[in-house]
This record gives structure tokens, sequence and C-alpha cells, in this order.
């Protein structure tokens, strides 16, 4: 849950002035996100969100988070839109923080979410990487392979605290993978956090992406591997085949993959499950133990790499091959 | 901010099943609040707040609490109205909780009120106090004169810890308070907690009264002091008589107090600082240091109970005597 700041009723009332969103009626701090405060406003023309970013956002992100967000909306895919002020800037300034106002999405993430859900989430991501070409900003994935080992380094002498023999197999992990990165895949915009509470459905219609606040430049097929990771795994840790080939063949359905990215599907679930390992592990060992934030178990995401690496190709995801020519 | 329960959408919809209130389209843990979980949803027909009641809350009481909404509000005080279910009943169970869906109410809560907005205060909690009268059901204060020495007996010991002398100056305090308390005046049903956030403003105007999750039966100046302990001191400390003008004038323009509440007012003024101190107190001597609560600061408490014992009269808050026969 997350409202670092409050605001005043004066301070909101100066800030929407360079809106055109009628009058406010009420706004109310959500549990929502856990980077930046996130407030719900009622307006006389509407619902929107207004969302203050806290010091974990760097600003210089702001532009490509914000126009992405645009961009893809422009290109019909249902995701939040920032609001431009009548100056046609895209950010304001609330309380001493960049500030932006978004239409707020109707919808509910799914806390169980069944295979049919989940091919609906594989086409709405393929959606995603075709809509976000063409956007013209770039931004670096700080939390692909090569800033694993950055992260790794802080966390390392301290991993076995989690269960014993974690530093080593990890350690080995890691240098596999950096070995072996496919640097030659299709790349484009990724959305990097596909999990379930950002994608929003509306019975069983998936109705909007939301919390691009990870989005970034890197292979397409890492996105897929991270909603493998995100989707497909039962509670009891067990990978759902089901699943995999509903949200596989929801992503094919707009935009097939291509044989180097099938390949690579296993190493990139090895690294996609990696890098949630390594930020839970490091949130893990620096939350204090009296805190009210939730700590994420990282040896969950130990137990899907340590899957991943059993499995031999993509068809073990429930990938359907379809005929090249068809 | 109080989300401490989450609630699956299946869950959800099976609890609104019990409702007419649309189909839910989105539902949003929000930050208001401290002692339960509170969403607020959107359905086809409108915004609703839902409140999930947790452990700090008596279940016991909670007829009183919503049967009171729906009696203020039938009477026509602007305030939530719990929602019927189609079986009559105010109340639901939902993950494992006590469950109830409120009307909501547009409006925000002012950081800064002045003294135009504490006029309205003061007439509305009047308009609350006559609106109260034949509710059925009755809640004793167990945070008035009679609890607030079990509560010293936790804290007594450490209070010197907050600032060095407390203990003796609260003990006797105490005594005296207890010695002197009056047991004559006009009871009835009070707010007991009408803090600044729990009182909702669209522009000018006063749109609501929120969160009766303290009311109870006691003595209806008690609560005009707790008011002039919550909207009429400024942050420096000091007590703005234009406010309390403006919030006891409003009260009489509804319900003037009589001539024993008037002398008794400073007395139970006192009396409502200690209650604020002691649980405040109690908060700050027990709450984890790790905690992401914001800890309030007692010693506001103990200067404004300071203030209060300075006061001879009741014209030294403002009261405007009118003519008895006006």
């Amino acid at each position: 849950m997350a409202v670092y700041t409050d605001i005043s009723e004066d301070d909101l009332k100066r800030f929407l002035a360079a809106y055109e969103v009628g009058e406010l009626t009420s706004y109310k701090g959500i549990a929502e996100g856990v980077e930046n405060s996130n407030f719900l406003l009622h307006t006389t023309t509407g619902a929107f969100i207004l969302t203050l970013y806290e010091k974990r956002v760097d600003p210089g992100d702001l532009p490509f988070f914000l126009g992405l967000m645009q961009h893809l909306a422009d290109r019909g895919l249902n995701c939040p839109l920032p609001l431009a002020r009548t100056d046609g800037a895209l950010l304001g300034t609330l309380s001493g923080r960049p500030a932006a106002m978004i239409t707020f999405l109707e919808g509910m993430w799914l806390r169980k979410p069944e295979a049919a859900h989940c091919r609906e989430v594989g086409r709405a991501l393929a959606e995603m990487h075709v809509a976000g070409e063409g956007f013209a900003l770039s931004r670096e994935n700080a939390l692909s392979v090569s800033g694993w080992r950055p992260l790794w380094d802080k966390a390392k002498d301290r991993a076995d605290e989690v269960q014993p023999g974690v530093a080593a197999e990890i350690a080995a992990e890691l240098d596999h993978l950096e070995a072996n990165w496919p640097s030659d895949l299709p790349a484009g915009v990724i959305h990097a956090d596909l999990f379930p509470d950002n994608v929003f459905f509306l019975g069983e219609n998936l109705s909007g992406l939301i919390d691009f606040y990870f989005a970034c430049n890197d292979l397409l097929a890492y996105d897929v591997s991270i909603c493998l990771n995100a989707w497909c795994f039962e509670k009891d840790g067990a990978f759902n085949m089901t699943k995999g080939m509903a949200l596989l063949s929801g992503y094919q359905s707009v935009r097939p993959l291509t044989a180097g990215e099938i390949a690579a599907l296993p190493l990139l679930a090895r690294g996609s499950a990696l890098r949630f390992f390594l930020t839970r592990l490091y949130d893990w060992l620096t939350t204090p133990a009296g805190a009210l934030v939730v700590k994420k178990d990282p040896l969950e995401y130990l137990r899907k790499l340590q899957f991943h690496r059993s499995v031999n190709t993509a068809l073990e995801y429930g990938l359907t091959i379809s005929e090249p020519d068809a």
C-alpha cells in the first residue's frame, strides 16, 4: 500500500487548475503501487488517478513512462492515458513532487487467474509489443542481465540466510546466464512487470494494462518469459502447462514468436526468475523487521528458476508450434 | 492508512450479490480510517465504501454504529448510509470479517480549516445531537472519565519518557477531573471523534460527517469540547478564539447550550484533552519503532490541557451569551 505524501485540498486545487477535469469532489489515497503515492479523484467530469512520483523514481524517466502510455493509448491499447495540462505538459508539480493526472481505468485485477485470463494477457502483451513500435524515446532495462551482478554483489554474502546453498547456486546461475544471454532476438518496448495486479479485467474481458513504471527497451520474448513466471505457476509451485499454452497461444495470435525466441525461452525464463529472485532477496535482507511492508518470499523465484533449468524446449511450457507457412 | 485485509474479486462478488448495487467495475483499498479496512467501490450504479471491521472493533458494537448512521441519515443528517442487503441486514461477512456497504459521500476533509468551517462544524455537531434523539440503542463511552484511569495505569510508569514531570501532572489532573466531573448535564448520542478528517466539505459547504466508530452515549457538551480541541487550536499551540466563537455560535444556532453546560465547558475541555493525551501516550509508548504508522505527539494534548486549566469561563473560548429570552 502506498501513500507516502499527504496533499492539502488547496494545493490540489491549484494543481488541478492546469487541467480541464471539472470541479474536484473527492480524493482518496489508495493502496496501489509500491513506488509512488496514488490518489483516486472524483470530479464533476469523472474519475482519475493522481500519481505523485516519490524518490525511488528517477524524474528523468518520467517522460518515457508518460509518453509511452500516451503512445500506446493513441494506438488503441487499453491503458491509462496521462492527461495533458492546458500548457500541453503531461507532468506538473504537487507537494514538491513530480505529479501526473491519469485516466481511471475501470476493472479489477485477478487474485486467482485462470487459463482463459492467461490467454487474454498473452494477447494484450503482444498487442503492447506491436503498439510500442515507433515510440521515439528509449530506456535501458536496469534489471536485465547486466544489472543482475551488481544487485547480487549487494546480497550474496547474506544469501544463505534465506536458505543454505543459495549463494553457490545463484553464483553459478548468474555465470551461466551472462555467458549465454542472447542479443540477437527481436527487441522493443516491454512492460517488464506484467503481474496479475497490473492487468485489469471486467468479467472475463481484459479491460487494460497498468503500471508502466518498469517499462523499458529489451528483448520482447524476455517480457513473455516474465509473464510465464508471473501467471503460469500455481501456489504450490507447480507450472501449469494449460496456462502456459493459453498465454503463449494468446501472444502468438497477435505476434508469432520467431524460431530464435522459441529456442531461447527457457533461458529467458531462467533470467526473469533470477531477476525477481534478486530484487526480492535484496528487499528481504534490507527491509527492517518492524516494517509493515509485506516481504515477498525470494524462494518462490528460486523454485521457478530451478523448474526452468529442467526445461529443454518451449514445448514444455505448452507452446503450440504453428506451421511456418500456415 | 489502512488496508489490513485483501479481498479477492470472487469473494467480493459473492458478498455483493446480497446488495442491489449493480455490477462491480472496480475496487481500491483506500487510506482512510485506522481501525478498519476500507475499499472504494465503483459499480454500474455509483460509488460505495466497503468497510471490513478488523479486530479492534467489537462486533457487538456494530449494530449501534450502523443503526446510528441509518437513524441519522433518515433524519436528514448528511452522513454515510449503510446499505441494507436484500435480506434486510446491514451487516454481512467478507474474508472472515463483519463487513458493510456504505454510500460514498463526496467531499474533502480540510487540512487547514478556517473559522467559517468551524461554524459549519459546530452547526453540524448540534444537528447530529438533535438528530440522535430517539435512537433506540445505546453504547457506553469507554473513553470517558471512568475509562481514563485504567488507560493511565497502563502508561503512567513510562509517562516521563515523553517529558519529565508529566506523570505527576497527569495524576493530579486525573484526580481533579474524577472528583469534579459533571453528571447532570444533557446527554445523548455523541460523535466523540469529530476531527477535521471526519468532516467533508465541498467548497465552503459542509457535505457530511463520517466515521461514527467512536460514537456513544455521553454528555453532549463533552462532544463540543472535543471539537474545541480538534478544530480551534493553531499549529503553534495557540487557541484561536475566532474559531472558538464560530464553532460555538454555529452549535448554538441549532441547539443552545444550557447554563450548566456553559459553566462546565472548561472542565469538559480539560477532560477531552486528557482523553486524547492518554490514547496518544499509550500508542506512543507501545508502537514499535520500525512501524510505518505515524505516531501522533501526545504533548500536543498536554499543552491544550494546560490551556484549558487556565480558562475561567467559556467566554474565553469565544462564547457569545445570547439573551435568555431573545
